[in-house]
C-alpha cells in the first residue's frame, strides 16, 4: 500500500502518525518538494500512489485523472475546498476528513482576536514599534453584545470560552434553526437572524464553511448595516468576508476594525495589509501543536482503517458534496 | 469645596461621576491642559482646591507644599507610584484609592496578550502587514503549564479566567502563603516557589505590585533559569522585569517572547521596540470604557464622602506608607 503524505508540516512533533502508517505495512512518502504542492506538482507524482494524505493543494479533476492507483484522499483538516469532490467519486475515490480536531485551536485563537480588537492591542504594538505611544480606550467583553454566526463545533466552542468573561449577550445564528447552543447562567445567548446580528452587535464573529450560501455573506451592503463601532472576526474560511467591501468599509470608517485570518488566495499579499485596524495572521487557527497532531492522527487512523479493511469513520458526508456542486 | 480633577480622560463616557459631584456641592474645575500634568503644571493650579482627582501625574513634595488648602487626594486607580504618600501625611492630606475597580480589565487583557503571545499573534500581523507569510506553528493554553505570580485581585481572576480553556496545570506564588486560590474541576492549581515556576513554566504572568521586594524582580539571571520556549506576560508595573535585561535576554533567544503593558518611563520609546517578538502595549490594562467608569466613579464615592463628612472606605493602607518609604 503506497501511501503519499503531501501536506506539509507532517509528524513534526509527534511521530506517532508516521510509525502507526508503516507498522501496518504502508509505503509513505513524504512531500519531496518541502512546500505546499501545485497542481503540476501533485500530477506528476500521484500516479503509483493508493492513499493520499493531503493538505489544501490542488486536488483537482486533472490530478484525478493521473491517480490512476488513487483509492482513499484523507485530508488532514476540515476544509475541502481543495479537493474535486464530484471527481472524486467518479473515479471511485473516497474522501475522508478531520472536522472535529482543529475545533479548540481555533476557538481559542478567536477568543485572543476578540480581546485583541476590543483592546486595541495590535493598534498600539505597532504603534509602539514605529515610536508612537497612544493608549487607546477598549471595551471588555462584558461590555459588548457579541454576535456568532455559525454555532458548530467551533462557533459553539467560542460561546462556551466566553462563559469564562462574564458575557451579557450573544446573538447566535446558525443555519440549523435546532442547535443546541451552550447555556450561560449569567449570560443570555439568543437566537437571532443574521440581520439583527449585523445591526445589534458590537463584535461579530464568523463560524461557517464556505459553500453556495456563505460566499460573500459580508458584503460592503451587510457591512452598512453595521455600527461603524463594530468589528468583525473571520477565522472561517476565505471568500466569507468579500476583501474588497472590507477593505472599503474599514478605509471608509464605517467599520472600526476587523480580524482576519483566512484569505480567498493564500499566502495573501492584499491591501487589507495597508490598514492598521485590520489585524492579519496566516491561516493559523488550526495551527496548534496539540490540535494539528490531533488532525494528523485522525486522519491517519482513517488511513489505517482503509488498510485494514475497517469501515471507514471519518468519510465526508454527502451534504459536502451537494454544497460543491452548487457553488462550482 | 473646589475640586480640581487632573486625570485625563475623566467622564468620557459616562457623565455620573461628574454630576455626583456637582450635585453634592463641590466646584469643579477639569483639567485645564488637556493633557497629563507636569510637576510644575499642578504646582501652579493646586493652591485653592480642597480635593484632587488624581491620574498618574507627579503629586510630589513640591507639589504638595503649594496645596495649603488640599484635604484629600482622591487617586482614580491602583498605583501609588506618583504619589509622594509621606509627604502628604506630613501635610495631613487624606490619601484613597480604587483598588478593585481596575482588576476585571487587566484579568481579561492578559489573557488576550497570553493568546496572542502562545498562538504568535502578533508576530504573523507584523509579518503579513510587511508583506510577508508565515503560518506559525503555536501551543493552546491546554498545552502548557502556565505561572502566575501574585494572586490577588488581578492573579486570582486570571486563574478564574483560565478556567474557560481546559489549561492542565497552573503554578501560583503569592508572598501571602495563606492567600485562596480559585479551585479548577479539571486543572491542577498548584501553590509553589517562585523558582518552580521560573524553572517549569512555559507562560509566566506577574500580578505583583511594584515595592521594594518586587523591583528588579525578573532579572537576566532569573531569566535564564527559564526555559528558551517560555514567555512573559508584564501587565503589573514597569520596574518590575528589568527591561534592559529582557531586552538582552530576547534578543539571544533565551526567552521565545514577552508582552509588556507597563514600563518603568511612560510613554516608553525604549529598544524593545525593536524586538518583534515583544508584543509591546502602552499602559492598557484598565483601559475599557466599564472599568474606567467604575474606577472614576469610585473615586468621586470617596470625594462625596469626604465633602459629606461620612467615614472613607478608600483610604490607602498603611503597608503602601511602608513600602514607599522602603523604595525610595
Amino acid at each position: 500500500m503506497k501511501v503519499l503524505v503531501s501536506t506539509i508540516p507532517f509528524a513534526d512533533h509527534d511521530q506517532g502518525p508516521l510509525e502507526a502508517l508503516k507498522k501496518n505495512g504502508a509505503e509513505v512518502v513524504l512531500n519531496p518538494f518541502g512546500r505546499k504542492l501545485r497542481e503540476n506538482d501533485l500530477t506528476q507524482i500521484i500516479s503509483d500512489f493508493d492513499v493520499l494524505i493531503a493538505g489544501t493543494e490542488p486536488i483537482s479533476q486533472v490530478v484525478l485523472e493521473n491517480a490512476s492507483q488513487l483509492k482513499l484522499i484523507a485530508r488532514v483538516g476540515i476544509g475541502l475546498d481543495n479537493v474535486d469532490l464530484m471527481s472524486a467519486r467518479r473515479h471511485g475515490i473516497e474522501v475522508s476528513y478531520t472536522p472535529e480536531a482543529p475545533s479548540p485551536a481555533v476557538a481559542e485563537l478567536t477568543i485572543g482576536l476578540m480581546i485583541d480588537l476590543l483592546r486595541l492591542v495590535q493598534m498600539s504594538n505597532v504603534g509602539i514599534h514605529r515610536g508612537e505611544w497612544h493608549r487607546y480606550f477598549g471595551r471588555r467583553l462584558t461590555e459588548v453584545t457579541i454576535g456568532i454566526i455559525g454555532a458548530g463545533r467551533i462557533g459553539g466552542r467560542v460561546i462556551r470560552h466566553l462563559a469564562g468573561f462574564n458575557c451579557k449577550r450573544i446573538l447566535v445564528n446558525d443555519i440549523n434553526q435546532s442547535i443546541a447552543l451552550p447555556s450561560h447562567p449569567y449570560c443570555s445567548v439568543e437566537r437571532v437572524d443574521k440581520e439583527s446580528i449585523y445591526r445589534e452587535a458590537d463584535l461579530i464573529s464568523l463560524h461557517v464553511p464556505l459553500n453556495h450560501q456563505t460566499r460573500n455573506l459580508i458584503t460592503k451592503k451587510v457591512m452598512s448595516q453595521m455600527r461603524p463601532d463594530s468589528i468583525i472576526i473571520n477565522t472561517a474560511r476565505g471568500g466569507i468576508v468579500n476583501e474588497k467591501d472590507l477593505f472599503d468599509t474599514l478605509q471608509s470608517g464605517k467599520l472600526a476594525g476587523a480580524a482576519i485570518d483566512v484569505f480567498e488566495d493564500e499566502p495573501y499579499y492584499g491591501n487589507l495589509a495597508s490598514l492598521d485596524q485590520c489585524l492579519l495572521t496566516a491561516h493559523m487557527g488550526s495551527m496548534s501543536v496539540d490540535c494539528r497532531t490531533c488532525m494528523e492522527r485522525e486522519a491517519v487512523e482513517e488511513v489505517v482503517r482503509f488498510i485494514c479493511g475497517q469501515p471507514r469513520q471519518l468519510l465526508v458526508p454527502e451534504e459536502e458534496y451537494t454544497n460543491q456542486q452548487m457553488v462550482r
